[in-house]
């Protein structure tokens, strides 16, 4: 790719873990990068423009949806949450980008959905992108609200979605369940990047992980996207297992996709503590 | 079914027209009905309770979830309504009424989801239970949104639920698409009786209709309910077809699950008019 | 149904055994009926034009498509024929039915197709209408034709086809395959019917059978054009299996769907002999 | 059914509580019915011949096989039995009638197969034939290990299964798990009876119910048998329910296809004690 | 492969774009290649006769089928094209060629199927081989045809057919579309060995695409080809995207896999112009 | 991997050809190997211990299992046997391995299945671990039986199963169809060690081949074990081919999976002679 594909590309939750990483990565595909997340975001390039905003302001959104060629949507709560923030930040602040999208015309929205949206699958299911949904707290369940939007906004209003189900993206695999659900940060960027410029898309979900040893689950059904990992997590297994025990494949957390989300009480007893 | 199953069942959406219909339905089911909707309910009967309550109203739900058996939720925007309607009764009032159940210790859910969760797969399609959610507005789109929190409060917390896709359910059919999308009031009654009573459900999803001479979808995944509509369309074809035009089977209306939902447009569009 | 839903079907191959049957049994669908065939079509009725001609005359077919409603071909090699006539009756005249119905707007086709089409698929698999091809003859094949030549005419020119694959239609079951296979010929009426009055029908495909107790076929994705048959082989069990021995479950015609047309040479060899 | 299609057929387990059914249902269908049973056979009738045997003893079984038309093989460890008992007379019993039939020439079988043999599955999994096994004990081990055995015969001699998963056939429902796993013994006679009449059935797999309100496997790949049961467990509904608590739909013995065999622990722990 | 697998090799379409390939390519496979076309070709070689006919030749088809081990049949109308020369070409022709392998006892035919046979279905939704025909014009058409006699002969007469449903194969991605479909020339080659020298093939259906990054098709069910594409579009990505304007992922072109055959009407009618 | 994972891991079988390998190639997995087979176990290696003993022996077995952390259950009848000795090494010594491992509290067992439990499948219908069991014989039988025996103890016992259905693992290929079903010494013991430490198998049925060129299985159901052979049968393919006649594709041993197994007699017809 020499010349960007796109004028503007908007990236919500731009300051956190991964929007950080996006920044560096989607560079080359636009000639600007427009920036928002609720905190400030630091280093700003020449081709970027950074507005604080909360996805809860409705205004706020819809004005940042103006004259942007894609969104790339990583905002929201980034974990389990209490209800409220969920439903704030995540389930209201998405309908606000949506809608932002279908004033303004954007064509495409890729989406950060999660594993925990299908988090209570087992490993040997094998599941595949029609799976139903399974999500495995309050965070899975909002990821499910927004690929149900992205959905409805496509049939309705002709708005491509890709919804990344990304599994754990972190600078390198912190623990076991990792050494299968990795998204490195460069197969994040080549997984973004896929979604942008894939020539059609309507609304397809993909599965996010590097290319891992095991494979808990089938990823055919986004093979339109042309997604290629290069990075696995296997040159961390040896420092990963000499530093965790073996897990017990029948504790609820080794078993399901979700893994430790699903041992997770409900974050509103959690937040009445 | 000679003694009643329940001591006390929830009705919420208990004023509305298939509220109406499930207080006398289901009196035989429990020794006491409550009821809640957002209006006043007439006609109580000596076996019922009537509880005036906005289902965003987190505390008066959680109230009313003390002490019941099971809750047949009906309760909510019963049409394509502006989004902030949509979200505080459907999306808001539904968790009410699931974290309601969780702190109560309340068993099972039988919900009224709907075919606008799935209204924009076609009729020769033939979808199934498993199939992937298409909804087609924002009503749709909330019942999407209680399904996964039904099947969330399944797998995280143990609380059964039926989600029921209610197709039509109107005194009789009132135009070509209820000829095969019709449930009658006293299947509907049938359903959720079958929905409460059928021993173990987890989370199952099941179509509402009744038993019209074309099916347009493939109910056998929820057949361990138990659910034998025994009406059907068909006596009110002669007069449906003399006061209305044939389809045009390529109009999205008549090749959509949705019918005339999939023609609408936004309802935060139209509410700004 | 009280009053005519068509002004004018056509009827191919009208003078056929199937063909004589739908002429009585569609009267009251149809103000007029337009009938052909390539031999003279017996007592005709006052709702009834006949005309005569080779389905692989084009001209002719074109001008026997204008102004009708819809059309049930029936007509073509009825059995399996030597190469020239399948192609020049079955594949160059359906070819023709299709180009009159595109040029002269007609909306909806019902097609004749046959279980020979599916032929070499055996009981046990319970296929549906999704399973692949598997024609066992010539006639099969011309059958599997049509039928993609109905989808593309559905999906580049908007005209609907219902293909219904016809096991045996008969006065009564003749032989013990029949016993299964058998579809009498008010049942065929009532699917001529249904594939019709359906109200979306897109591409469809059902398999014709009446509601004999041995059901080798899942006809389940045809469900939406609302046939249900109200005959049964099993009255004629008795007889049948009193003068035809017990089959043999290896042989090939009775493993398979298409029964004896299974042993059949190439129709040329035997045209040669 | 005038006259019968058989002249003899091997019926083992006859001294059992389906075997002293199936004497009296089967002998329309032969000419003379030959049983077996490791214990005496009561009321002898003139169209029967009575040979006590052990299964475990091949050399009578091999001469039990010797002219017959066909085999009921419902003989073996009726329930859960220590792995000697199963071993001797479900695994290497089951494998001396198959040798017999294979010597002799015969041509079907029809087993007494057991929802034991996928008992672990769900019942709003809605399982069809082609769901692999999961069986719930020894018992049902066995019964997946005939049915295998069953599936080799056919595919390398030539013999023709149908193996019948019998889910609770008994007089009537004994408690709530058999309002919908009931078989009546009627429609076990009619079940058998398809199953040795089908024209042809090669190996097939049919779950065993009577037409039950809930109805918790799919049965449709059969649907080439012509079985049509005509009882159902609701009449006994009111007073099981009324004798027995409600089930706890999280009870493993509840959501299991196998009920309370989930719940046993090994037999040779419960032998040894 | 040191020594040739055949002795003769029949090339229908010979002096084709991929005839010509194939001729350079299938050369280490057999002693001698029999091409021929209904134009000369140039070139020839040693190991080469030529034989100027037409497909529609019956008698110099089969003529041209004796003694040969294997065909390549690409010959036919390569495009869309009036129903007539469709009609003679390649329906016709490939009936001439099935009955001269019939006749002549040939063992396997690889078959130049198209993406248009298969055209009208969308790149998400990820289809394989069993996935039903959906032709996008008179081309797909005949390739569906043929495919569906390929079927029959393996079925009927045990001859082998691979039909390769070959996307594009041009020296380069000439555009946008190519850089998922485009099959180049090697891969073609090694597509075509791969159909004639796997061990067991019966009636396969093979997507023919090199190794692009979008996939827009699941081709498992032809692994047992051996094929293994070497070669890539995206070395040509810049080049074509720097020359070509993005495309619009609704226009019917982009949304199916036949691309811009989709929008083409009629061939009779533009033939008529 | 640094440190061994496993105390000790006990195999049996270790005399054989595989469970030779397997000594060598597990040996850096655990701490000490303890071995079993029937007969003499050569050039003991200081971190194995050796204990000859019949799998039928069930005292035996049950010694071997104590203190044991995985058991990679190799022995039995290695090939067609008669039933006897099939049924004592392979049914009855899996039994007491099964129950040794739940006395004594193991938590995995990788267990040695064969293609010949799916043997009678065809390489075009390209099937994956849920297909039905399809055994050639009665060694196939008896790992059918095995697996169904590992399903049992994991959903009752909760021991972990993998079963592997090794193809053909010999030093190098052997015949033309071990040119697909060859699986090399070194990615069988790639196999065994994912097997013996991927997280979470549960009971998984993973399909045992090198990675050949042509693919006659789908082992997408086994991704979860992270298994990636590094070896293929392609550097054989001349001599192989150079030495043996080419396949006639009607063969039932060239057709199925099983090979020239699917031809044999009855083992105890052969025994008799």
């Amino acid at each position: 790719m020499t010349a960007p594909r796109f004028d503007t590309i908007l990236i919500t939750g731009a300051a956190g873990r991964l929007g950080t990483q996006l920044r560096r990565g989607l560079a080359p595909l636009a000639r600007h990068l427009r920036l928002t997340d609720r905190v400030a975001i630091a280093d700003l390039q020449p081709n970027e423009s950074a507005h604080i905003a909360e996805l809860a302001d409705e205004a706020a959104m819809r004005a940042l949806c103006e004259g942007v060629d894609a969104i790339v949507h990583f905002g929201g709560a980034p974990m389990e949450r209490p209800w409220e923030e969920v439903l704030n930040s995540s389930i209201r602040g998405s309908y606000h980008i949506y809608e932002g999208a279908r004033k303004a015309g954007v064509k495409r929205v890729v989406y950060a959905s999660s594993v925990h949206a299908i988090g209570y699958h087992r490993l040997e299911d094998q599941i595949d992108a029609h799976s139903p949904h399974r999500p495995d707290g309050l965070y899975g369940l909002s990821k499910c609200f927004v690929e149900d939007l992205g959905r409805l906004y496509w049939d309705k209003f002709g708005i491509e979605t890709v919804a990344l189900r990304i599994f754990s993206s972190f600078p390198e695999p912190a623990d076991r369940r990792m050494l299968w659900s990795w998204l490195s940060f460069e197969d994040c960027i080549r997984l973004v990047t896929a979604a942008l410029t894939a020539p059609r898309v309507g609304f397809t979900v993909s599965f996010g992980m590097s290319d891992n040893s095991v494979k808990p689950v089938d990823n055919r059904l986004a093979n339109h996207l042309g997604y290629h990992p290069q990075d696995s997590a296997e040159p961390f297994r040896a420092g990963v297992e000499a530093r965790t025990p073996m897990p017990d494949p029948k504790a609820p957390a080794v078993q399901c996709l979700g893994g430790w989300f699903v041992d997770l009480g409900h974050p509103d007893d959690e937040a009445a503590k």
